[in-house]
């Protein structure tokens, strides 16, 4: 198997170049496939050769002497790993300085290698303390704490305070030292009619935005009197976007048709990598000598940006050696959109699509909400040519208010926001004069499952909505659609009928 | 002073319809402006007029008999009150009822008003516990901690767990119930070299992301070790985008020119509301019938979403009254665009538009991250075109990531990452071959006063960044652009050099 | 088989009700598919019966008493065709009259229509003239010559000069009265490197914009100094989107997997309408209870509007028929987008998707452009961050105007502007600093039969250019593409050196 | 005056170098503005000295020896215009030269330029005939005509047909060899109530659409019916959108700030370039170090795209001047954004912005269109969200079908239809149960002078219409606005009724 040179200078790095006690080390780290090296052929440094006998191989913290590599006695170099290089012949000088390795491996053959490194000199900078063996002790926070406090003069009071096992953050965050503390009140019962989520549910809204709760609470009221939010996910998609760059156009274009005859091969290389993320399709855009692929994936309970990435680099690994006219490849460029809004999103979805509609009696939204029908529709005809000629991702009120307040109470990641702000309104009157109001919301990023959902007040209110266990994420995806949609009717009957600002100045804000 | 009959309908509401112990009452809201009630001419009920010596009046918890109105003992009526009426006649039937109340005025004269409202049934329903006098008491919070375990039969172990008092929360958030504890890591320091933020910075990240402050703490050495990010603020502005609604085309035109003309009294209408926000212009849009104005501000160290709400509510009801042409009129209509990502705030700014750049020596880039300046140049070059496809708001790498982190550390309204999501990054190989990289944020909506930034460990994590006290916004919004700078170096970087899933790899996801 | 009542209403328009010298006629339409009328069982006006043997049926010009349709002797009634219905029963007096009409049909059974219909006044009015029998003799164009010159006052000179026998241009347009002569120039010839274009090809531009033709000749020169052009057509796609609406959004959901399950079928169905069009996918784009399916074809020569459209409503009338739980259905609503920018057409193509691209020597660009790869791959930075804030369809600099240009010459539908003004420009300084530069035009609508491909001078520019004959279309969006980037290097170039204004200068402006 | 090197660079360029019989000719070209040479210090050939009495300057078809420069023999060397200096030095050989000029000048004091520049090989190419003394007469035409049908081997019969003296296209194309002839045919007449067009209008379509014209004018007759359309122009604006680079995003916040101090002289240079622009307002975009200004003016009865570009240019030449931090400068970028759809010019006007509104009597639609107000008007809502879903540039039906039949025949810049393009419908039921139905076409382009007016059918369509002589554009972009709106309910009637594909098929196409 032959390996374009563009691809080994991608997908294997030398360097890390440092000064050793009794020579030099580097890395190679490998990003291609699993690999074994059967032999070490030679090692130059500044062009000139290193001794085998003082050359030593370290995989996964095991060294073995250069010259012992042979086939029978191949050296693991699994997908991901680094070996590093032990060079035992003297010191370097400070600066730049050229490196050259070649080896024999399996199943690629010969492969060489050169790069330019430095060896730097270490400037000591201030950072903040790390314990590299286990960065979640009590003891390891508390000294982040005190440095916290001394850098900067403050005394900390309260971000020091929480009630879990800092250990149960690894995994969330580096460098923890505390957490913020964001209110969250309660609104509902709310009575929702999906598939997943069936019943009244009380919603935990973390926020400190004056009124949410209680305009939130407002609607739901509605949609309880009008027999609760039927609420159903539509769509379900997880992108990652890599780009390949060709020559030009043409070859582009047949590497398109390439990858239909290939859909096969591409699946299995991608759902190796997981247990859960699924392939279903690979939509394609040209432009230029560049294709970029969008891989969709579903992906269980988790959210899955990771899990498709790992998956689509897999993917992708076995694409740049099996189709030789790629120029440049990257990962990402875009056109997945991750924590951006995008047009193509609101259009082809990420994470669920879902929508919550009901049908307002009347009467219930003139007695409760001081409006009729005619008049919120009235708004919303004019309020589609607002969002239309403002190019905003969102026809309707507020829905981020809602996401983002149940988001952060339940461990999602709330950057997605992003994404998950674009919503699609539309309202009918119907022949019996009720109204029909819905949103969709074609990007909500949810999980139930990885990410923040195992933190401590994060799982408490997941389990309070029934939301913890396998298979639920798209009973939490109703029930935020359905939250979302109570807060639509609530603040679109303000506006229409003028109440909004009102109902500001009777709680008051926080000044 | 003569009122249009519409706007009348829109700016009074009356209704509120429910039987007393000896009668029954209502109420008149008042929305148009302060306003006495000279007279009580006459109040009919289902067309059957109330003896007015049956009729009395309250405001403000004050009661006085309808008779006694008089322009020597007018009532006062202000802006955003309500009269509550109480007719001691009996009480009404289950139903619809008709209900018209004439009264005169100062200054607007006789104005009468005529609605249909109901006497519902009273429904006893399920809700959340709340206490009208206090709802911030720890009794209270207590009181809705055991109906939500009741309700949901989970025991609350976490989320009641914080370290202020309730009281504290009063106007940022109803039915307080306990936290959402969100980890905070520290990154940094960072070095900013802005107008308002000078010297190093340690940066408190609130997320579950796991290596997000990693990274963003890779971008930091980065950026430091090329001599600090430079942030300005280029622009800053806050909206409130009102609707009106003409006969025709023509009349809207000629209603611009009028606003035009009479800009200095709307300003001094729209700023009598705050000491703080200032009226900078107002964009206008036609469309159709349609005139939406939209209302700029400056407000000081507040975010201002509300302060430029009221301000724009009282010029606009000096508008009303005095352009007789308006037929339809809305506060809001998707012009603003709040908590929304739109093409006009990329544009035409909300919030701060703040800029950080940073000129990043070649050696320092390739001894950090792995990639020289051409190979990531070349990346945003393809990224531009993904970017431009896809119809995303951002052309970068992940800048909500960083600002989500902030927002919620710091107490702003984390809704706004919807807007705050859009982002214009630029590169350039400078002549010495170093690489110029920088980022726009059009939309960043920060605030140091007002909000959540009064709370707890979000006051505490401003006072670590010395963003407490007065005229700190800006260097607030210059140190979250630095931030969100690191980041995009980090990502942009690792994505041109592949270091990207790796990292991710090894620092391992909490599944 | 059942139609369901909303379906019939749609698709049977009873109406154009008139008095006639004994009677009154009305029509029938058949909009839904094939039938045949096997009984007339009733007719009533006002509710009064109309005798059989007074009542007469008329199908494409032939008629047949009501008494004599039986199943032996059954009325042929083919989709968009008309039953003319004559009933001698005296005439009707002026104002609405309703109409009911029962009749059996194969396959679908026994069906019964009413409406309410006018007779209406006949007001004299003003219109061109017209000749029912044949609208395109020499005789009725003088005719309307004369009415065009009577009514205006103008003596026409110019309009009525044209060089071919009116009748060729039936089914181009109504009323044909003469001929706009659009000026052409030549440019070129300029050196295509298509798969379809080989060669070198003169250009016709129809145009009045001063410089344009040399604009695009100079770039021509600076091509073919290249070595030419390669252009590329990478997809190909005309669509119809029909939008459907349901009860709700699960309904939408269930449907949309209907379609996948029966996607043999509704192909069958509508490639029966014609020998070309081939259904290549069907992409679907789900809001609230609104289905939207995008019908994509591939069209032959033609470009296809007309022929996605009645393909499309053969499918969706067998749609219709068999699936219930449609509520309304539009054949079109906005998600084509014909003669529309849409940002789905530039992801997802309309007509022909085609790149020009063009690897540009440094000494070519500098010698006969006065400008360097670097400065212009600069400006083109600066460009993208333009065409990225503001919202535009197109990074690149005038694509529209060579393309129009071309589009008039050559007998296109020019409203299709619209669409095929959509670009993307991609630059690249490669490793010999040469200029890499390409432009994909996303949604360029070309025919070479059809539409206006055959009027005289149209079908001349197309014969100068080997366009004529089976199999020439993506010959011909080849050429143009090579025409559009020609235009593209000569203003980048030109804008960059600053030569663009003084070239206006030069060649004057017609004042 | 001092001018930075940089401005010197881009305004002046140095180059057109060839060898003449006795020695070199080189060019410089001003583009700053005016000055005079009131001394010719030097000139250097591949750093040898001219002598000074073998060199000669020529501009405007004079020449001077060089020694004859001087404060008293100043050499004019106006804006735009070219000095050819003659060095009598012997020839030199292919390849690569530099050369150096130093000069005085009124009033920038010394300057002195160096440029290095190529002797090519002149290879012979094939091209278009070209008289370079008059390029327009019939001779040279003919001449064209031949080389044409020789390089072909078409035999022309039809684009030679042509009604006028060529010499007319001088300034509107280059190299004009014949012409398309386009189908008029004409719709209406059309009852306008504009503030500029009043009164019925017969309308000429020049297209070859099949049913277009008999859609307007059915559309038309509905208008009609209606009492006739109401048109009105609420903005008028016309662009050049140069950007300017800075260091940093603070010089570029400083330069925005320094415009608005200097708006009256930045005025006053813009407006010195012509008696018709006048400079409205500048629009500013700041992104990372780049600032877009945005020049709006009006342009009297031309559209002004090259009007405004002068004026712009000279507006920056001054800029450039007094400015000092200005790295780069490009007269335009993406922002104005001419030949392209953008959302800036949905939002903020490029052209016409014109509003054509109807409120159609229900028994008007019904009797004629067989549809009633609230199907349309439901129809009219679902595509709102289609448009809004696809990103479409209108959320109408077909505006660019009637404006590009307008534009073709009344010399239009056709390629404008990329912007013209985009449209906003709004609709309502009124509550007499009419339907308000209306558009506003935000980028409409048109001219009565200048461009393709003077032309001879499209002057003669000009007059068809009253639109010739001075002060009626406005007249002409309320007629187009009417037109459009006949066309929008004719179709939408046809979508809404399904009459639409029946009426393609009834009148055919050209197959």
């Amino acid at each position: 198997m032959k390996i374009p040179s563009l691809i080994l200078k991608q997908m294997y790095t030398l360097g890390s170049l440092e000064n050793a006690e009794d020579g030099v080390r580097f890395s190679l780290k490998n990003r291609l496939s699993n690999a074994t090296l059967t032999k070490i052929n030679e090692v130059r440094i500044d062009d000139r050769p290193v001794p085998l006998d003082r050359l030593f191989m370290e995989v996964n913290g095991e060294e073995i002497a250069a010259s012992q590599v042979s086939p029978n006695s191949a050296l693991a170099f699994p997908l991901a790993r680094v070996v590093r290089v032990h060079a035992q012949t003297g010191q370097l000088d400070k600066g730049q300085h050229e490196i050259f390795l070649s080896v024999n491996t399996e199943p690629f053959g010969a492969l060489s290698f050169k790069v330019k490194d430095t060896i730097a000199e270490r400037v000591k900078r201030t950072s903040v303390p790390h314990d590299k063996d286990n960065d979640y002790t009590p003891e390891i926070v508390r000294a982040r704490q005190s440095f916290v406090e001394e850098y900067t003069g403050v005394k900390l009071q309260h971000i020091n305070k929480f009630s879990f096992d800092p250990s149960v953050t690894r995994g969330n965050i580096e460098n923890f030292t505390g957490v913020a503390q964001v209110p969250i009140g309660f609104a509902g019962p709310l009575k929702i009619n999906g598939e997943h989520a069936q019943g009244e549910f009380l919603i935990p809204l973390a926020t400190a935005e004056g009124t949410l709760v209680a305009s939130y609470n407002r609607g739901m009221k509605v949609l309880n009197l009008s027999g609760g939010v039927t609420c159903t996910v539509v769509g379900d998609s997880m992108q990652r976007a890599p780009v390949f760059v060709f020559d030009n156009a043409r070859d582009g274009r047949d590497f398109v048709q390439w990858v239909d005859e290939n859909l096969a091969r591409i699946r299995e290389e991608a759902e190796g990598t997981s247990s859960v993320a699924k392939l279903t399709y690979i939509d394609r855009y040209l432009s230029n000598k560049l294709v970029f692929l969008r891989f969709n994936y579903t992906t269980g309970d988790a959210a899955g940006q990771n899990m498709v990435g790992r998956a689509t680099f897999a993917a992708c690994s076995w694409i740049l050696e099996s189709f030789p006219k790629i120029r440049h490849f990257y990962l990402e460029s875009n056109f997945a959109t991750d924590k951006k809004s995008s047009q193509i999103n609101v259009m082809r979805t990420r994470g669920k699509r879902v929508t919550a509609e009901c049908v307002i009696p009347r009467d219930v939204l003139i007695q409760n909400m001081r409006v009729d029908p005619e008049t919120l529709h009235y708004h919303a005809g004019i309020s589609n040519v607002g969002a239309f000629m403002s190019g905003a991702n969102n026809n309707g009120c507020h829905s981020p208010n809602g996401i983002t307040a149940m988001f952060i109470a339940t461990g999602q990641d709330v950057a997605n926001v992003a994404e998950s702000s674009a919503g699609i309104v539309y309202t009918e009157v119907t022949q019996e004069r009720d109204l029909y109001l819905s949103i969709t919301i074609p990007s909500l990023i949810v999980a139930t499952h990885g990410g923040g959902t195992a933190l401590a007040t994060q799982r408490e209110c997941l389990e309070l909505l029934g939301c913890v266990g396998k298979g639920k994420v798209n009973k939490l995806a109703e029930i935020v659609a359905g939250v979302v949609l109570a807060g639509e009717i609530s603040l679109a009957a303000a506006i229409s009928s003028l109440d909004w600002v009102s109902s500001h100045e009777q709680y008051g804000r926080n000044r």
